[in-house]
């Protein structure tokens, strides 16, 4: 078996993640999914990023966690349990990058203040409920993975629509249909995120943009009136 | 028919905004006037910045908008609509700059607060109003155009002396006698709107300068009594 | 005698925290000990970084303070205490990296509000009192240890578990367990000052994340049930 | 005549406020003197920082303020009436730093928050008042320096021992006994000017350090128990 295609992918992720400046130190990753093939491939802990080769990256089973090919054992529990859950997502980015994690800091949404935002998120980015300490006690990977399922349930929110999430007093996660889809909409979550933090301290009280204007940018990209993978 | 020169003086103004800071991803794009030709040249949409060659740019009819050289069909309706109502204007740039889309979802006018704003701009950098409901549905991007031209026109600002304006939950449009001084004024609108955010950081209840302080520094670079051309 | 090895890795400890922008001119500096000799080894003062090379840097009893080997006597009377009273330290940073030292100009501790800042520190990030006049008038740079070590004690801060402080109106010091360490929670102190001040922005009476998160990051990677030097 | 030395020895400083971020598209300038000689060097205005060449430096007489070498009239007024009120400095920079000129459009001193500030600057960085309009009209560059030299005197401040200034709804202006001590000043006024920010969002009623803390790291290396020329 190999999936040399998959891992140059989630290598170049990675790497556009750290050009982005949108990772610090080791932390972070990102992961991509073969559906096809029921796998997904992430990038293993710990490795420097300028050390990261393709040969690096794990593959595991997506239904069990379990590596497919590979020697490390990544933290990858909240990952596989989003490509569980979010069946039409196909990469997943998990970031410290500043301001997002100063929004999971203060457990605030990013509320939907401009045309930016809203050309890849239809709608505020929610942060989580923070976790209880039986959840983080045990299966802790796992139960991030969890309660973010359950803010979008609970929510009503798509996550086709709202490509990302903030983990209370932890950070953004990020996805989109592709691998490359959702590095870019690990950008904008942060530019989103930054932008927003300045414009509540120039409007305090600020509301969001409004549902027409929204709409308007997010769907003539996004959803079936859109042209799909055309900017 | 050719446009070589101005095609590649409009590759240069966008590669200028990159090198500036002023965009992300493929956000934005600079456009340029050959006003005896009637023609405005632009960035067509969605082409990553460094894959960008003076041969993808497109070129247009400034009054019916239709193309004359070029293979795509780019976002122009904004632009165009510029060139048509400012007719001394040659370079019209739009970016998603941090600190002026900050302002721009703020709904704030930038303040000049200090000389270097007044070395570019003659007053405050209006925000527009907030686009209807309607306007938004329909020919979206020709009123965006359309309420920057209100704007002016409203508040009596001559575009002239107030070379850019915020579109509202939007981001920074900025022009110029030529492409170039567009790009320019661009650099100045973002770094005006930084300083001015610190500045009400600083002092929240801050007045503008003195209509004195305002002339002395646009005037001696811009008008009747000014040198051309000469900074 | 010769301690080219440990010179070495001081060296690169040193040009660390300029790559990781943590210091300006020629301020701060790193050292880092070697405890079977009873030496640390730190950058002279005032050397341009761009200059420095291994040979510069100096080496010193831990016990005495004074010099074994190198031609200059450094600033290092405040690391040397922390070598003598922080007995398993083997690397001490010392930078006026921009958040940090705004805290420590604030006066104010770094609260511990998100899983970044738990990954490296087991809660806040103490600022200390500020120093008496006798205290800054006489052995000044002792002393400077002194109260940083004074409020560990006094407030019965662990300082393997919170490897970093704020000398009050002064700036960051941070260690570690050997050189490489020290430098990485030089850089998580300033980027968890960074997302502080920002949660502080969001979220103005913000608590601190909960002793069972701060457990869950801070003991996975530190103490007894973790796997040391494997991140 | 020539004076290809200080002429250098200013491109170098020009180059060093670029390199340091201090300056935007063509503001800004550097100048150095000859005391000996009776001249200052200045960059010219308007010359993009990346084609000056120390061919390009004007020398002017500081007590005439005419043009001694070079074909250019740059805008030296305020940098010669520096000269000539302030006898014992060797070096003038003008910049339109991000915070410095945030603090300058507040219009508001940089208090003395830390050692950072402290160790070139011993007390607060002031601000000039407004200029009169009658000021602004008529021999605006000069009378911005007679109220910077006004600000002085009337605080009673020493401008060797506060080596820069704001010039109220401008920006600032630092200096030094050397030009390349002035480059030193204006970085540090900047970085401090970043960092006071920062700590009157962290601690609004904020109060200045002590003046023992102030004297201690300004007078060990300024003044005459200081060694001159070493830090």
């Amino acid at each position: 078996m190999n999936y040399q295609s998959l891992k140059e992918r989630v290598l170049r992720a990675n790497l556009a993640l750290v050009e982005a400046g949108l990772v610090v130190l080791t932390w972070g990753n990102a992961s991509g999914a073969d559906r096809d093939a029921g796998v997904m491939a992430i990038k293993p802990s710990g490795i420097p990023y300028k050390l990261l080769r393709a040969e690096d990256i794990v593959v595991l089973s997506i239904k069990t966690g379990e590596v497919v090919e590979g020697s490390a054992r990544p933290s990858s529990d909240t990952a596989t349990h989003l490509y569980r859950e979010f069946p039409t997502i196909g990469g997943v980015m998990h970031t410290h990058s500043t301001c997002g994690t100063s929004f999971a800091q203060a457990m605030r949404d990013i509320p939907c203040f401009g045309t930016t935002h809203a050309d890849n998120f239809h709608g505020p980015i929610p942060v989580t409920r923070a976790m209880t300490d039986a959840e983080i006690n045990q299966d802790y990977e796992l139960n991030t993975g969890r309660v973010i399922v359950e803010c979008f349930k609970k929510r009503g929110i798509n996550p086709e629509q709202a490509p990302g999430v903030l983990v209370a007093s932890h950070g953004p996660f990020a996805w989109g249909a592709t691998v490359e889809s959702a590095v870019e909409n690990a950008i904008v979550l942060e530019f989103s995120a930054t932008m927003a933090l300045n414009s509540l301290l120039l409007s305090p009280g600020l509301s969001p943009i409004s549902q027409t204007l929204l709409d308007k940018h997010f769907l003539r990209k996004h959803g079936p009136k859109a042209t799909y993978g055309q900017k």
